[in-house]
């Protein structure tokens, strides 16, 4: 088994997470990872957002946290520093696997250097809230 | 960058392959490496499936050019010995995103082991065309 199929299987969706901010460099290693992946007529139309600034954090955290219908206080993003937002465009039909490919080797990205990741849903509900929330 | 970002880096999709049959042992570690994906809830809900047969696979390349409206005897899938199925659980709502990590994890560990690869789309179409002419 080579390096990057043994990444792939020890890889594991963490829920916990020490609150210490990654390296710059390392988000950013993991970023450029993510738009690597394969797209649909190479369209790449997904877009990815690194939220590192903590108030902000906590807002995404908290709205998650309504629309899971979770106790009060519960963090969904289960205490990690940063969250990656992963958002496709509508119009390219191919959106949803595209983004997933990204959310795919960000995660893996992140294991090559020692962080840990989950992928956590509801993005969609989330946006269109937060954005009807600004209007 | 370390090697799996690298290897993202790398990775190309494929439009023309050679007819030689990778090697069995080749062909079970991308399958493995496939099924290290994550999945929602842990679910692991998708299977995938090799195609080595010749009969088989070119009798899978018909329907999927006759679904895509190319022309009579272009080739879908660019003549490539190997076609890896990707099914998902229609009662398992993450299918989708389950099966497109799979097929993230399918395409790198191909590429890890110097074999090319290419997402092919419209398994869904073809799998319930050739499910209703069994019918």
């Amino acid at each position: 088994m080579n390096d990057i199929i043994r990444a792939m299987e020890e890889r594991r969706s963490i829920r916990s997470f020490k609150p210490d901010m990654p390296a710059k460099e390392a988000i950013s290693q993991i970023m450029e990872a993510g738009l690597y992946a394969a797209s649909g007529m190479g369209k790449q139309g997904v877009i990815t957002v690194a939220v590192t600034n903590k108030e902000m954090r906590d807002r995404l955290s908290e709205v998650n946290r309504q629309i899971g219908g979770w106790k009060e206080g519960f963090d969904p993003f289960y205490g990690a520093p940063v969250v990656i937002i992963v958002l496709g465009r509508k119009d390219i039909p191919t959106h949803v696997y595209d983004g997933s490919l990204v959310m795919g080797n960000l995660m893996l990205a992140a294991h090559s250097l020692g962080l840990g990741s989950i992928w956590i849903h509801r993005a969609k509900e989330e946006f269109e809230r937060l954005a009807s929330a600004f209007l």
